[in-house]
């Protein structure tokens, strides 16, 4: 599967790699052809891996994958271009947040979200929001936490849906603990769960930690 | 231990029966003295239980529990009154939530939360957030949910939150299940949980449920 990874932080490169790693062929997009980033990933990841613009990574890939700050996400995918994503997968991981005097703020929030607003904005494309609740190691790695802990997918796309939790399990992520949360507006009750992970994050120190949804038989 | 529950709905209703059960006196408190629910709850509850307005139920407690819709909960502890709150625990289990078409909302949310909102206008309240996350069934009987799921609790007075862990001890709570996020800026945290929460609820038809928050050692 060719996929087009847009975002050349620290979960793009986690992402693209695993994406190499399981045999798919990866283009990690920036904003310039030349972003020193993606350029070098694609170097060291060897012949699966390139590297381009929004628009050419999202040309390229048969599957998006949105991993970039969700504040910035919209303006992303339009750099991208509408008719590389018409009918694609969209797999939105990200999270719209910033930090203002060491507290974490998230925008838009409650009334909206990265994932509906995305959905929304390109109506074409078949966008899925998952794996913002976790770190970016266990992402790709559940067994990094123990216990029978969750994901959780949403979305308009019941077809786009299966091939997200198909694409988790080559993660690792068995299907039964990836819950479906409805259609896109769901989006919210996954990217509000941030100012409580984040004071997570700084009780344990490191990231590798998530939820495990108990309930009564 | 003399309680003021402040509220006569289910959840009012839930604490106030299990505080009498516990062997605490209780004035469940409402707008009126005269409200049919919380007489009605009187009655029934026996010798320890009693009803009256806010300001009765207030007066009575040494310690006040928030049981009303985190909306009105401003408006409900005024109508306490200042001088009745003053260096006494607030234990403030409220979300504020509406339906607007069948779509939950939540507000204030982000930027603010019913818990810092009570602890600004109240300094001298000593406000403790918990108990917001999970069914009013569960809050009074953790072994409902299989597995070693979790509390939170948040506020700026340290001794106000070792007696609430106290008190969720006397519920059944296990200290160590109890998770402490911090000052009541937190509380935000967990009222933005409740997005997810409805989810959750309409999936398994219940409010059975609850988060076990599994980390790596």
């Amino acid at each position: 599967m060719r996929y087009g990874v847009l975002g050349t932080g620290a979960v793009g490169v986690k992402l693209g790699s695993k994406l190499v790693e399981l045999g798919h062929e990866v283009v990690m997009g920036s904003r310039t052809k030349d972003n020193p980033q993606a350029l070098e990933w694609a170097q060291g990841a060897g012949p699966l891996a390139g590297a381009g613009t929004f628009a050419d990574a999202a040309a390229f890939g048969e599957r998006i994958v949105v991993a970039v700050n969700g504040q910035v996400a919209l303006a992303v995918l339009q750099a991208a271009g509408e008719a590389e994503l018409a009918g694609k997968l969209v797999v939105d991981v990200s999270n719209p947040i910033t930090f203002e005097d060491g507290l974490l703020r998230v925008a838009p929030v409650e009334s909206d979200s990265v994932g509906a607003l995305l959905q929304r904005s390109f109506p074409g494309a078949r966008v899925v929001k998952t794996l913002n609740t976790v770190n970016l190691a266990v992402m790709v790695d559940p067994d990094a936490v123990p216990g029978e802990h969750h994901l959780f997918v949403c979305g308009e796309d019941a077809g786009a849906k299966e091939e997200t939790v198909a694409l988790l399990g080559e993660f690792g992520w068995p299907a039964h603990r990836v819950l479906d949360l409805g259609g896109i507006v769901e989006a919210r009750d996954v990217e509000m769960l941030m100012p409580l992970w984040i004071n997570l994050y700084k009780r344990f120190g490191h990231g590798a930690f998530n939820y495990e949804i108990r309930s009564a038989p």
